[in-house]
């Protein structure tokens, strides 16, 4: 089952909609969430956030979450060892929940998604569309898409059955992402895990066909947001630099998958890495410039609302959530 | 301006509103709340969360917050090294954020109200009603009121204008609080930043004369929720154990004010704290109790959702939030 999950988490949800039809899938959602005792309104509530950098307002928008069991998981470490730091930050030690989290940046002049959520990976995901709505945001007025790299948690939403979500918008992704991934000479010399993203990958792009604009490492998707090459997790794998005036803020993307296991110990490598050195000598460069600056940082599989900041913790870093505020 | 807001925190929000009226009130609600750029829809979003013990349903619903300077708020510290340990939590170091989260708890059997909220201490607080209803909860529903002890940031929203919030509800408080507040001789014998909450107790409970019930510390509220005294903050402030099954959680109300500055540093002492020696001799006692369980915690000045685990951590306590889980 594990394996079956992995795959399904880096090559997006085909294989599990095939054998499961969408009522037995919306009825285990409904399994899942419903609460015991007596409900007391709406559960799960809405999961968006928003806070400001500069002028430009961001709202994170939580996606749900993923199950994976624990053991395995982190491909360099024992498993005790793992599961004494999952339990110094209080997570379950048997299986680990990764959460989801898009965000949404309005820079007054653009109105950018960053990374698409799951459309669906599984039972308890697939909460962006509902938190987008419930945070007054409308997906056709989206200006700009920009995408860290291709695992189909962050791509599988540029669909929604098999239309466009984004109808409106140029899509932006890291160029060395869009050519490792089209070159069909790359399959064979993929891990086999990351093979089945080739034609997932295909298929999320191509209703966006002409209007995806490739970026190099230092450019702007839109003025404000530029990227930030931090590859291993994947080829082209890629964090943004957002700033405006004298405020920043920086998407890390899967530059760590949970901070709790990979920001505490910045050597310890996901199974889901592309390239597991090249990844651990970008993570540790970025959480080094991300702490020292005290840059307020995002994270795909950050606890909600997914953003804080990095401080130094011995040979790690310790991530501290930023203080929650109700006004923007 | 610090002591007056001081004041008010304590008794109530009386002698704000005196001076102003509530159009300028809401206009300076809006003007700290209003976004700066293009508006991308509702801000702040509702701000209620769940989680289950055992079959129990809690909601935490933020209220909004409060903001004081840094300087004066810790009683017996020096500045600097409160403002050092606000920075090693990414907290503001000139002024401090007071969050204000109340909560409900759905035994299945009773609905109760824990702690009642500001009724709007200041502009930037009050949140509790609206966010009690995007939770669908209905305060006249509310069966029961369980107060952990009398400061009007905790019992001011018994009252909705004048009338009950709660008019269903039996009101549960520590029987220590009530006979120290109910007895005008006390007046002279409390500190002078307390005196304001006498007469501010007396009209928040007028309305529920004959319905208020007086527990001893180790006594029910209500079936799975039992009194814990901790006195010192005030008389009679007292803690709530809630246990269903297997499982337990610990309201710890103002055991602590921040975590950051006080769960770190227990022999810290507020300003607002009636007896700050008893205070700090409780408040060791419950945090090594609950770090060393694993119970966890909420707390009413917590950083929102106000829910997490202690743990042990030098001379001090590292409070770790709940990760946030979109399945109820």
């Amino acid at each position: 089952m594990s394996i079956e999950r992995r795959g399904l988490l880096l090559a997006g949800a085909g294989a599990l909609a095939a054998p499961l039809s969408a009522p037995v899938l919306l009825r285990q959602a409904q399994a899942q969430t419903a609460p015991a005792a007596a409900p007391a309104g709406p559960a799960p509530g809405p999961s968006f956030y928003r806070f400001k950098v500069g002028s430009f307002t961001v709202t994170m928008l939580h996606d749900g979450f993923f199950t994976i069991p624990v053991e395995g998981f982190v491909a360099n470490a024992q498993l005790a060892e793992v599961q004494a730091t999952l339990a110094g930050s209080f997570l379950n030690t048997t299986r680990l929940t990764i959460p989801f989290t898009a965000m949404v940046v309005d820079t007054g002049r653009h109105l950018v998604a960053m990374d698409t959520g799951t459309a669906g990976i599984n039972p308890t995901s697939q909460l962006l569309p509902a938190n987008m709505r419930a945070a007054g945001i409308d997906p056709t007025k989206v200006t700009h898409v920009v995408i860290s790299h291709f695992h189909g948690d962050h791509i599988n939403g540029l669909l929604t059955g098999t239309g466009m979500t984004y109808p409106n918008a140029e899509v932006v992704v890291p160029a060395a992402e869009w050519s490792f991934w089209n070159d069909e000479g790359n399959v064979t010399r993929s891990p086999e895990r990351q093979r089945g993203n080739f034609p997932n990958i295909k298929r999320r792009f191509a209703p966006y066909a002409g209007r995806v604009r490739q970026i190099a490492d230092g450019a702007e998707a839109v003025p404000g947001i530029r990227a930030a090459a931090a590859p291993g997790h994947t080829p082209g794998h890629t964090c943004y630099h957002i700033a405006d005036g004298a405020e920043q803020a920086m998407f890390l993307a899967d530059l760590t998958n949970r901070p709790e296991l990979f920001a505490r110990n910045p050597n310890w490598h996901v199974v889901f890495d592309f390239d597991a050195q090249l990844a651990e000598a970008g993570r540790k460069r970025m959480l080094d410039r991300v702490a020292t600056d005290r840059i307020r940082v995002m994270g795909y599989h950050y606890p909600f609302p997914a953003n804080g900041y990095m401080a130094k913790d011995g040979a790690g870093f310790r991530f501290h959530l930023a203080d929650w505020s109700s006004a923007v």
